[in-house]
């Protein structure tokens, strides 16, 4: 039942053959009779086709599954709406799952139960999947114990449930594309209000790295910028402020950067490069504008700059596993510790539409969507 | 009267104030009064101003000066044409002198006399300025023994000439930016009829590296292909012969190339990135189109493409002097064993002007222009 897409594809949660429930069923049935533990029936939002989330997603019934020797049965608690999320149901994500499939890819959960084999985790326990999997979005998800993490309880279950893909993006850029000084050295980004962004600007913050930031206009301007300044950013900026001729005359005290984020593309990430130093480095994680990048031979040649990407999903599946894990620990303690928050609206579970809704901008600007089961 | 730019300038071979030559003879007449050795006068293509080649070079006389007991006398046998030299005298090439300067920055020369303390050189010798510097289009330099690197004088001395601009690009691009292994790796370039293009094409070929090459449509075009296949070219496309779908299908049972080169821009860098295969580098080194380079959101994450720039005076500024010596004499060799060739065109110091003619397009696509002094 659990299929493999490439070598690049985590282990899928969940992802069987809808159109014969019957005959999984009677399935099930057979096997219920030869084992001691099943998982609690569960609800799960699926989607049958690729196409747009709020045509082709819907909540199904799914019932219990046998709980093996080596696996842990969890009850999901949180379930973020990622944009990568909304791209897997659409079918223009690289790496996804054949529908039918249950949606999501991050999550937190409590242990219901185990197998007979597992030690290392008891009911009660919170965890993750990590690196993440495909089919979060379920009540009940039973999988073999070395898909899970174990978290500290100590934080709200939406920073548990959304720690992978923002913030361990945000923090793997900022410490594994380029070496910066703690103390000193500067990055500049577009995109600055997304969860990454904002948890960029906390990360380089906590190191003495400064950060010059670019926003969309958009009317509340200005309190955007507060609350971004509150965050740890040295500098916000909108990109029409930025039309001038020299854009590092505006950086008053602050060094040239050496690295830079992009997640829009077009003339924002031009902005991005017109800041970097001889020799930077602009990393692009996404291209929100649907824009490409443009880039002049002499900022190649004469400028020196460097261009390339980040995917999470691809580095989380070079061996970095355990890596990975370390770092949302991390992570988890800045939480825990108030040195990183960003904004999300929890959303109860019965409420999803409302909440896909939200992801997909239907409702104008919104927080990240987070489900609560 | 020597000026230094900045860090990553070479040291100028020549670079006065012609604006007072009569005041220059004066004092010369001065030092020549206590100095044992003087070089012969000298011709020199200068410019005293910024501008089009044709328009501002002119050819002047240069009295002889003082031989210093470190200093080496060079008459200059041969120097090129680069494009890099008619962007300095348009004054839009980011390192260049001041004028009024002597054109010109790579060359080779036979040692006429030399300084007193001065042991490693001898008359007859040739050398080269290793690092290339300004001012090698005149008939006699003279400068310290540090700027010279003696060469084999078993190479035709077009070849000794124009042998750190073209082909050390070449070299180090091919060696340095990605590790390529010997057997089976490929590479992807468009330009492949620049002098740097068709060293590629031999220094990949004799490492036994697959390398495709993208071309302009022209009149000729076979002729043009069987010229670089002679080479060792393995596939040879023009620009048009790219427009399929997939151009991956044209690959035949050569792999995807991990690196690309474009000295061209625009659709013809584009080409170059459909080539490359996962996780590729793109590196730029001219752009001859005078397009910038355009990429997608999606390359950049989910190709994992990467894109830079070489810029060889960059390199050889960078304590690389010694290392760039060694190359050249591997280069050097590779052209005494006939394995290493391109196609130039020896034109008289006489005729500057059509050689500049033809350097600047005025005469249709011509070989590279090499002055014979």
């Amino acid at each position: 039942m659990l299929r493999s897409l490439n070598h690049k594809t985590p282990p899928l949660l969940f992802n069987f053959n809808f159109n014969n429930l019957t005959s999984f069923h009677s399935r099930l049935k057979i096997t219920q009779a030869f084992s001691s533990a099943v998982s609690p029936p569960s609800k799960a939002i699926i989607y049958e086709s690729h196409g747009q989330p709020d045509a082709v997603t819907k909540l199904v019934d799914i019932p219990g599954v046998k709980v093996k020797e080596n696996d842990v049965c969890v009850k999901m608690l949180a379930a973020p709406i990622n944009p990568s999320d909304i791209n897997r149901i659409q079918g223009v994500y690289p790496v996804r799952p054949e529908p039918p499939a249950v949606g999501g890819y991050e999550g937190v959960g409590e242990v219901h139960s185990v197998g007979t084999a597992v030690t290392a985790f008891s009911p009660g326990d919170w965890v993750i999947p990590s690196p993440p999997s495909f089919g979060t979005w379920q009540t009940y998800i039973v999988k073999d114990q070395n898909v899970w993490h174990k978290v500290n309880k100590g934080v709200p279950m939406e920073y548990a449930a959304t720690i992978t893909v923002n913030p361990l993006t945000a923090l793997l850029m900022l410490e594994d594309c380029v070496t910066l000084n703690s103390a000193g050295d500067a990055i500049v980004q577009n995109g600055a209000t997304s969860m990454v962004g904002q948890c960029v600007i906390q990360l380089a913050k906590s190191r003495g790295i400064h950060n010059i930031n670019i926003i969309r206009d958009r009317p509340g301007v200005d309190e955007v910028k507060e609350r971004l300044k509150d965050l740890g950013a040295d500098e916000v900026f909108t990109e029409s402020e930025l039309e001038v001729k020299n854009v590092k005359s505006l950086l008053g005290g602050i060094p040239e950067p050496a690295l830079g984020f992009n997640c829009v593309g077009g003339n924002s990430a031009s902005l991005v490069l017109k800041f970097l130093r001889q020799g930077g480095t602009m990393v692009t994680y996404g291209g929100m504008s649907k824009k490409p990048v443009t880039v002049s031979t002499s900022a190649f040649i004469f400028k020196e700059l460097s261009l390339r990407g980040f995917w999470l999903q691809n580095w989380l599946s070079t061996d970095k596993a355990q890596e990975g894990r370390e770092m949302i620990d991390r992570l988890l303690g800045l939480v825990h510790e108030g040195k990183l928050k960003y904004k999300m609206e929890l959303t109860p579970f019965t409420d999803f539409n409302t909440a896909l809704d939200k992801a997909l901008g239907k409702l104008g600007s919104q927080p990240k969507q987070v489900i609560k089961f």
